[in-house]
């Protein structure tokens, strides 16, 4: 039984708490907070009752190095740098569930997220945590960074088109919708029930994070620079990401080929449905697991290739992404702990 | 047109705002805030964007005094007795909507509210203010208390009852079902989108504050101390209260009667819809409006009345019944600025 | 005082009420149905307790003939022309909410509606009823077609870029969100609760009714065939649509032409709110009213426009825009009966 | 493995493919429909995808009495009974989810079902579903009537007080609140989004059919006929129901010995979880499983006991309670497929 850490006591955290207590080769030995310390975790999320008896505690990387094999950094961006800066050198694998180590651009980062990068000597030696692209990079990494929940949502439908050359690079739209979850836990105006509930809004128009992260994957991918306008929209719900994508087809490319490029990619892919064609994937199919959805429409005659994706942004968007890159690292099954349907209705 | 001041920034005052909009009689001159001074209320609330041009400023009691008739006080408890103690003797009537005056025994309120009464000879001149039962008072009075949102809905179906002895009073249970905005607007875990939507729950159970303002009114409506249980629940909405009434029938009152006695009550009620035997209200019916709706059902067999009503916790439970109460002591028309239907769906 | 008839009895029929019983010059007189003839349509819609006693009744254009001034057609697609043939020549002016007179393309009506056009000569005469485009038209016409409320959200704020040269005419986006009553009142599927809250989706991908509608008039605007693909989504919440428009800035133009070309062409129009840089519209801000706020964001470095748009679907979406232009068509004040702001929360 | 049969295909069978998705010891092997024969059924509930490859089939009771050793009945009303009458001398162990084994006297059946009861003989067979009461008959029997999701929510408080004469057995209130997946799948005006959301109601009042469901255990743990109103409201949201308990003290109970009953009682219940004072249950930490969770608060000035119960209505409140009882019944350990914490936020 693999021995893992988490730190940090928000939704992410609870989640990852959630799905390894049904995972039966790794489970949660301690959990770190700053809010919380003293409290019994299933006092803070009662959902837990019975699941874990865990108690909040201030952090103490010595208990992890002496304790743990892995470590789950569930943060707001700027607090993993350090930790992970202690854990790796003692041996402790890490999966960072924030925004320290996606970025290979320390500049880019630092611009966006308006502190200075402690450690961009690291930026290199991190693997960005998408399983489907990265995952023989995963197996012999240290050190993951999990991605975004939009990232994730934007990556796995466009980067096989734009490696295949079947989409122009330049002028791709990423229309994202959101549930609230992604927010996080703190109470914000923003995440108000009476602010949100009954309304739809984008936010972050232009100059939102993920922006750049998706744009950077999709160049790796394309193998140049890639321009990409991305706006995410805020949705009444609690969980789940909605993506609709929109690229131009590259001339002498046509439906059949696109559809064909995404089902070869990810027929293998026990987390990946492209779904049939006709099909377009709804968010409450993925609701709770760590399945992402694809849709696929082409117009010829227009030359658009519209995609959609769906996905749980607190599990194949965070948790889930982050327990299967943990099992990759460790060398266990990779959907272990992740082999749930979502919960309908 | 009677000129009128807002003091406090939230939800009510909002809802007021919308409200005077309508108002032909009526207008919003001032608007006093403490977290959004120099702010226009139209970029604090852009729905109001056209139909005020009001600046949120720092209180400023003599500005009232000169330009006002009359005030809506929309603050936290406590903070409405040194205004009101300023304003009256200066002839501004005085509308309060929070809970300063609600309560006739200054002992109560400081064990429920848990600070000291600094007036508490203020609490026998201040009129409650629900129309319906107090016209009368509230007609000659300067100070109102708005009742909140909850009395409202236990009151004016319980109350004819009980003066009419129609029903026991002791062992009345009253189960009510709130919108989220009567949590007010500043962000908390409570108000959380992710917190409250997709559940329901109990809150204040056997201790929420205005279960002594219930047992107060219903007290008087019986002639007699009356014992009830006041459960408060969360749902997920933006607005409205259902509240579901259990009283026991009293010997040799019947259905009918029960019927004809709140029926004769409310008949000339321009906001107080009794509905039809087999109707029960719903809280979207009312949305928006000033309406309370109220359905009943007599259980000859197990002798139980059950009384439902429902109506829109931020008007009839709050801005709407301030509007009232304030068309009444300024001797306008009852319901200038409150003939909106609701809005459905 | 004119008289109006309302053919139907669904959501836009009951807004069409809401909204006429704060109108002091037009009132509505008659209402036609077919699944609730002989009841009362405050029955059918109990939050219109107290503003309409119209009694539900069978089609009976000899009596609309007789006592209506104008008429709101709001019905399926297919069922308005015969009865607009019958009761234009008896001259009752006719708003149909319907999408029968919207394209003026018979055969293009007939492709993706799937039935054939009755009265394809009166396309030419019926006006497409924005008025803040056609006012001129609308004032003169006796049939106008409302249209619907995607296009509506579409079109106001790309029509007069397109006019101006200031986006290019191929490959525009628009990527729209709706809550639920656009759906229609009928149970389906679709908009069975369980099957839409707490989930998003995009429906009708590649083939919306709505594309052609805008497709026609973003060409008129342009004057050249506009190519424009367009993916409605459903929102978990009832009213609202946001629209997420993405076009590319022509060469030569830049910003703050933009905000100036938009500026200027609102600037007298009472429900339209160009909002300041860096403000984005909210479903929310626009609830229950007939405002459409748009949003301008240019990225002068990808040269892509985003514009967002916030109607409420049911208002300037469809029974409120219809009010306007019955008021337009009757020489009547043109926001008479709309001078409502949004209700928030 | 055992080898079970569903018949229906509404949210209930879809609960149970997907909790026996993760159940090692029984799998679900075909699926009866009427609607969808011929469908896969992961095509009808895409969330199952990878879940399940069964395809719905027309009604086969040989291919059951053939193939499986238990069948689940999740049908409306009436169908279960010639079923059940055809599957249980043939061997196959039946899990009733409907109301057809339920009540023991096959009048009261007839009177709130409205048909007549084909096989009264068979109700004193049939052991009501409720393992933590009847867990020695249900491992015994044939013939399992899976409970109403509202009566084990009023049941499972209220029995052991009931039973330990805590509480009168006369005047008890029970006041519940579901989500909106109580109503089922088929569209209906009822469960319309539109209809639904932001609103909150009672319906069924004085003559709900689970009231006599509910009646009638109490009366059984009391040893005498309990007189009981029952209420239940419609929240807002897809799964949950909560239930708000008033029960007057007997005179000489107090509040300790109320909780000590229930704390006994379910010490070592899995699925029942006694929440500390001060703890009320909230239907998100239950949300998805298995669980009921109690909440307790005694009011001994006034004499009033309060309890709450908190239970996804689709899990412990149909699909859960029958694979517990499936459990029992096959001699499995009885949290097998049923060990999933709730899913927060």
């Amino acid at each position: 039984m693999y021995k893992v850490g988490i730190v940090g006591d928000g939704y992410t955290a609870a989640d990852l708490l959630r799905l390894l207590a049904g995972h039966d080769e790794a489970e949660a030995v301690c959990i770190f907070s700053t809010e919380n310390i003293g409290r019994r975790i299933d006092e803070v999320y009662p959902h837990l009752m019975g699941f874990s008896d865990l108690k909040c505690q201030a952090g103490d990387w010595n208990l992890i190095k002496n304790e743990c094999d892995a470590v789950f950094l569930a943060l707001p961006h700027g607090l993993s740098v350090p930790i992970a800066m202690e854990l790796l050198p003692a041996g402790v694998r890490c999966v960072d569930l924030g925004a320290d180590f996606r970025l290979k651009d320390a500049l880019l980062y630092e611009s966006y997220y308006e502190i200075t990068h402690e450690a961009p000597h690291m930026l290199q030696e991190a693997v960005f945590g998408l399983p489907e692209i990265y995952r023989e990079k995963i197996s012999k990494s240290r050190l993951v960074a999990n991605p975004g929940c939009f990232p994730t949502g934007a990556i796995l439908p466009l980067a096989p088109l734009l490696e295949a050359g079947m989409v122009e690079s330049q002028g791709i739209i990423v229309d994202s919708k959101t549930g609230v979850s992604g927010a996080g836990k703190t109470p914000k105006a923003s995440s108000h029930f009476c602010g949100v509930n009954e309304g739809i809004r984008a936010y972050g128009v232009g100059n939102h994070r993920h922006g750049p992260e998706i744009a950077q994957e999709l160049s790796f991918a394309a193998g140049e620079k890639v321009k990409m306008t991305f706006t995410p929209h805020l949705v009444p719900m609690n969980r789940g990401i909605l993506t609709t994508i929109y690229a131009r087809l590259r001339s002498g490319a046509d439906a059949l080929q696109v559809r064909k490029v995404l089902e070869n990619k990810y027929r293998d892919e026990y987390f990946v449905r492209v779904l049939p064609q006709g099909v377009m994937p709804y968010t409450k199919w993925v609701n709770g697991s760590n399945f992402i959805d694809i849709g696929i429409h082409c117009d010829e005659e227009s030359g658009m290739v519209i995609l959609v994706s769906a996905l749980d942004n607190l599990v194949k968007g965070a948790s889930g992404q982050a327990i299967q890159n943990l099992n990759i690292m460790l060398g266990m099954e990779e959907n272990k702990g992740l082999k749930i349907a979502g919960m309908y209705p």
